[in-house]
């Protein structure tokens, strides 16, 4: 029976009153797990690490759950963030009182599905539950390491997480997945490991901290240092530097809450009174809720550890290792899915997107969400149903590419985010791009097959599905909406949120064969700076959009007086998505004005698949431009 | 010779080659400055606080500058922050490296000008720098308080404020103005002594610590509290409690600067290699900067006066004390100008703008900008020029308010802010306005004398000033554009920066007889939430637009085929303002629609004040409306 097996037939077998209630509490559990040590590096034979010294030996803590399928595609590794462990879902006794610290993600059905997928989690090098770090100890002294321990890196961690692998027999994974220094973990395994893995999810994660964080941590680590109980890191038979490190801990939790989380959680309530006790006791209710987590994260956490981990984190700088971020992952194979939360203020959108951008020169295949969430970084840990919803999607187009691509839209059976809102769809692009897909055909007839095409403001990937059917291109999408973006990733299309009035940012020039703006341009607040950043990446621009000099808007507005509104552009004044009125000639004159050239023009009626023919200006209700712009 | 005299006189007299080579630096520097003492409670007739306890005696430090005048009206009061004193401005030696902590702002010709004001500044209650705190002598026990200093409060130190200038023979104050702590201190100015004071300047503060804030304070105050050496309080026969006080001066500077001026100011640089040192030392400059700071703190402040002022800044909480924002403002008499900054996320514009709104909803005179910078909460103290610009206008309209009003639009010889951008121009509703200058004669027309106006993107108050003259209005403005802000407050006009598509806020219903809305309605996103605002507030909403549907627009969209450019709409489809085409029909219905009263129609053409008797949708360029609603 191999290890595998082994910890397979443990979650099966185990039974007893007190897991049963707890099952019956927690019906899609992964069950009782055990966490397991393996030793992966002996002590004859140490790993050379970043910092230039050596370490041996190393044991690492791991749990698994699901199984290996025969084709051994289906292993998904999980890295754990700053105070996580092996211990990613289920009970590692009868009588835990708290599942693993990824339950809501992990486990039958759930986002990362056991019964599809085979997961391996295990603590990293440095930590302080199981694996090798500054607690254990040191073979030369006999003593714990201490700050005797070496500097490590996230690479050292990914190396050691590899050599688990190797020992465990997991060839290839479909995906790796983390969330904060975790994502950073994803990161250094599709750069470090680009031919093993088909998918990195990092989550809620940076390629680098910016200075913000670093004096966070910096802080956090001071606070330890200067304990009075630290003695040099030589705690262990004595006082550990308890204070020191539920200050860190402190400090480090105010940064994973968002300032509104804060707000509604706690406000300024008092804990336990109705007046100020005009003394200098915690009385508010955040300031008992920062005492316990300092005080829980003390009998839980080693100060050492943070120390070394904290680091690590602040030397992770993917753009520092290989020269420009561009550079870092060039070489990557992984589809990726990055993912940021609205209110994370730790890692931030901003740094989720250059990570994306870094991606995106370099052509790779990156979906990217940024999903909208009061939780702050914590958020990685507690939107599941949402978080869950772009990993089912995401997982299941990696693992089965074929099923999916012009697939149904929605995923049956998979949590969805919310309904969108009647507000949001009034203004939906995708809505617009509805009452138009009259001209899908079109454009589908005038892409080359096997072209690039990036389909701009792409709704819910119909258009880029079709073409992907029909023309067999390779297409990738950008789309505002989190509801249409959750849905083009079931579809298995490279999907990135993203404000097109914002720019294309580090899409390489040319590095498509046609842009699609579809219904849209009369939706842009600048035109002419989009317009020309569209045909910067792409050779071929396709503009389509609604003509504001069709026969029925020039009579209405002569005759009755009043903003046209027609089946086509069946807005009211004021209710319109629509902030620019514009027809054939405008645009003509427009893209006269930027060197453009028109390299066809499609006049249309609703009613019909052929154009124009006379009088297009006047009769075309809507108009499909093929341009181009020489560099 | 009084106190003051005196005071004035040492800034006179002092001179040395150090202070002349100083002054060639700074040449506008109010010079030598003497911090006095002064005794304004007695230890037989202690003081009431707020806690239930009495303190006395209570000594206050401070400095003035500037001369007060005859008619005793050109007092300000300078509240300060946390780190501060009573060394506002100058030199205390002429050896004195650095000046006092607002040199930036305060000095002839500053912003607040020592040539025309007479400025005082006195260390808080509670303080470590000359003013009676938890460092003074307990004359129960002839040892320092320690501990055993009663809690204090805003409301305290501001009494202790009031004292001083009864005691320097200051009996009414033009303004009052503090940032941080020292703003808070200015609000409870404002509710305590409503009477003796003109304006109130509240910058960079808020009404009340949320719970993010209160965790950082609770954090510092955690590791002074759990520093080895801090025994209690009384360790000021040895060693200091450094680390603690190091520590949490680190925590809160890192909540001064904001992560974009982190970002730009230290970045992942090293402060002293190029290579990383693999150990556990600072060697981010960020690391070091912290470093510094924290050092530099401890030498300069006192552990427990960091206690007792966070202390009394969680505990500040107009709400709490007078039932409601609403009811503590209730009794306000001074005109407020609010200032917040932009990447100020310790006490966030949001917090700025929800004091702003309950003194509105109070009806009270207030002006507010939201300065944009990357310095974070800091920027008060590094934004001079245009802070200052601010400050300089608003206290020449509160102390002449004669010679403002229909005066000059920029003020000669004041600074001014940077000059609008092409870009900002091209879009601003100000230049819109221009255009339609004609109407202005008109609105006026249409105003009872004497009445309530609100002026809804008011630009730079030209219309409000021109009322105000002719028609002896009480107006108020609303602005987006930070530039024309400025300009409205110098002409001494209430002016509030705010987007008017986040609504009217706490405006009360029917407090304004007329709401203007001049040639904005086209320019908003959503025309009917922005309307039916509007007509909440507004008895009378007076509304004026181009028309669409002037002969002019449709002859050109019917013969040419291209959206409309004319006088009144002369932007091309692309780079419009305008994202709305209406015209009088289309106005009118959508008025039926929300069940609004079309009270009265002016048709215009711009070259002629008459209106527009025949086919006015068809003749009229821009209109003019007279709308209500009953409520």
């Amino acid at each position: 029976m191999s290890i595998l097996q082994k910890s397979t037939a443990l979650q099966k077998t185990t039974s007893s009153y007190t897991f049963a209630r707890m099952m019956e509490n927690n019906t899609n559990s992964v069950g009782i797990m055990e966490t397991r040590t393996i030793r992966v590096v002996e002590q004859g034979e140490p790993l050379p690490l970043e910092c230039g010294k050596t370490l041996g030996p190393i044991d690492v803590a791991y749990e698994t759950c699901g199984q290996l399928n025969e084709a051994g595609d289906n292993a998904i590794l999980i890295c754990h963030a700053l105070s996580g462990n092996a211990h990613v879902a289920g009970y590692n006794h009868p009588e835990d009182k708290k599942p693993g610290w990824w339950e809501g993600m992990v486990g039958p059905g759930k986002g990362i599905d056991t019964n599809q997928y085979f997961v391996v989690c295990s603590n990293f090098l440095g930590g302080c539950s199981g694996t090798t770090g500054p607690s254990s100890t040191n073979p030369e002294t006999g003593r714990p390491y201490g700050l005797d321990f070496p500097i490590i890196t996230i690479a050292d961690m990914v190396r050691v997480q590899k050599l688990l692998l190797d020992k465990l027999g997991v060839k290839h994974l479909l995906a790796v997945i983390g969330g904060s220094i975790g994502g950073m973990q994803v990161l250094q395994w599709s750069i470090a490991y680009p031919e093993m893995m088909d998918a990195a999810i990092p989550i809620a994660t940076t390629t680098h901290l910016g200075a913000q964080s670093i004096a966070f941590d910096a802080v956090g680590r001071n606070a330890i240092l200067a304990d009075a109980n630290f003695a040099n890191g030589q705690y262990h038979d004595n006082q550990v530097p308890a204070h020191g490190l539920a200050i860190a801990r402190m400090i480090g939790h105010i940064t994973y809450l968002s300032e509104q989380g804060m707000r509604q959680k706690f406000g300024r309530e008092l804990q336990s009174a109705d007046k100020y006790s005009y003394d200098l006791n915690s009385e508010f209710a955040v300031e008992t809720y920062l005492d316990h987590q300092g005080q829980s994260f003390v009998e839980r956490f080693d100060a050492n550890s943070y120390l070394y981990i904290t680091k690590a984190s602040d030397y992770f700088d993917l753009a520092r290792d290989y020269g420009s971020l561009k550079e870092a992952f060039a070489n990557v194979q992984a589809r990726f899915l990055a993912v940021s939360f609205s209110s994370d203020w730790l890692f931030t959108p901003g740094q989720s997107e250059a990570m994306v951008d870094a991606l995106v020169a370099n052509g790779k295949n990156v979906s990217y969400c940024n999903i909208v969430s009061t939780y702050g970084h914590d958020a990685f840990l507690l939107e599941n149903d949402t978080l869950g919803a772009f990993l089912s999607s995401f997982l299941r187009a990696s693992h089965r590419p074929d099923i999916v691509g012009a697939g149904p839209r929605a995923c049956p059976g998979q949590p969805q985010g919310p309904a969108p809102t009647r507000e949001k769809r009034r203004f939906s692009r995708f809505e617009q791009a509805h009452r138009a897909r009259v001209d899908y055909e079109l454009i589908g007839s005038l892409i080359e097959p096997g072209s690039r095409v990036l389909d701009v403001g792409c709704g819910d990937g119909d258009l880029l599905a079709k073409l992907a059917s029909d023309r067999k291109i390779e297409g990738k999408g950008i789309e505002l909406d989190q509801d249409l973006v959750v849905g083009c990733i079931g579809r298995g299309i490279a999907i990135i949120q993203r404000d097109i009035e914002r720019g294309l940012g580090s899409y390489v020039d040319r590095s498509f064969d046609y842009v699609i703006l579809s219904q849209t341009v009369q939706t842009i607040k600048d035109p002419e700076r989009v317009f020309n950043e569209l045909l910067r990446v792409g050779r071929k621009v396709i503009v389509s959009f609604p003509n504001f000099a069709h026969w029925r808007c020039r009579l209405q507005l002569l005759l009755t007086g009043r903003a046209p509104v027609t089946r086509q552009l069946p807005f009211r004044w004021h209710n319109t998505p629509n902030i620019h009125s514009l027809s054939l000639k405008d645009f003509e004159e427009f893209c006269g004005k930027l060197g453009v050239t028109i390299e066809k023009r499609i006049p249309l009626v609703k009613t019909s698949p052929s154009p124009v023919r006379f009088g297009p200006n006047l009769f075309a209700e809507q108009v499909i431009y093929v341009t181009s712009k020489s560099s």
